[in-house]
């Protein structure tokens, strides 16, 4: 696998292991609360990734109309109601709107850089295929 | 609302709007098709910002028990477990998995910043509560 996390300098890490608290029953207790948050947090991430999947898929398809009618990738009023309709919907769902515009800015840079490949390659979606 | 796009000096937008092409029959076509598209791609975006609200809710959690417990606010070999798992969901779902790390790092990134708030509060979740 080619992917790494980046460990910064300095910073202070934790194994959650319950091997190594064993022998204290409140740490054990917090250990086994994390765990259990884990296994949730990793089905939230298992939704979201094949979201993420289904939503790369329709703008890989947006790109393909784009580069076929002559269209730029970047449609800033298109932007600008997707910024509105997320903080909305964010502030509605309990999170933190910042995160919401982070999430927007990185599948929205994305999703353009993936649109100026496909009108490079004269309108052809296969360019993206990483699987091929 | 305070959010804006950061415009690209240079970067070439088109704003897709149906005023602007009635007379043209294809292009009418075309922007009808990308109307469609995005309307999917809004759905997706409701349902993983309900996600990631979800997400930072149970890391609240988590933050909360690791500073309780005197843990660090990073566990490197989670996050190699979390690498592993979204590289592999994201090839099953056909997503490019260099997309699936880039959610990951920004989520973990951000939940981290998070905990080490928490931390600083001394074990008070209450420091991330953006709309007291």
């Amino acid at each position: 696998m080619s992917a790494s996390v980046t460990r910064n300098p300095g910073e202070h890490a934790t194994v959650i292991d319950s091997e190594q608290v064993a022998d204290d029953p409140e740490t054990a207790l917090t250990v086994a609360k994390i765990k259990a948050l884990r296994q949730s947090i990793d089905n939230v991430d298992t939704a979201i990734v094949s979201l993420l999947a289904e939503r790369f898929k329709y703008t890989s398809q947006v790109g393909v109309l784009k580069a076929r009618a002559g269209f730029a990738p970047a449609d800033y009023k298109r932007e600008d109601y997707q910024i509105e309709r997320l903080h909305h919907i964010a502030v509605g769902a309990g999170l933190d709107p910042d995160i919401a515009e982070m999430y927007r800015e990185f599948v929205v840079t994305e999703a353009k850089k993936r649109h100026q490949r496909i009108a490079d390659a004269g309108g052809d979606p296969g360019v993206l295929d990483v699987f091929a």
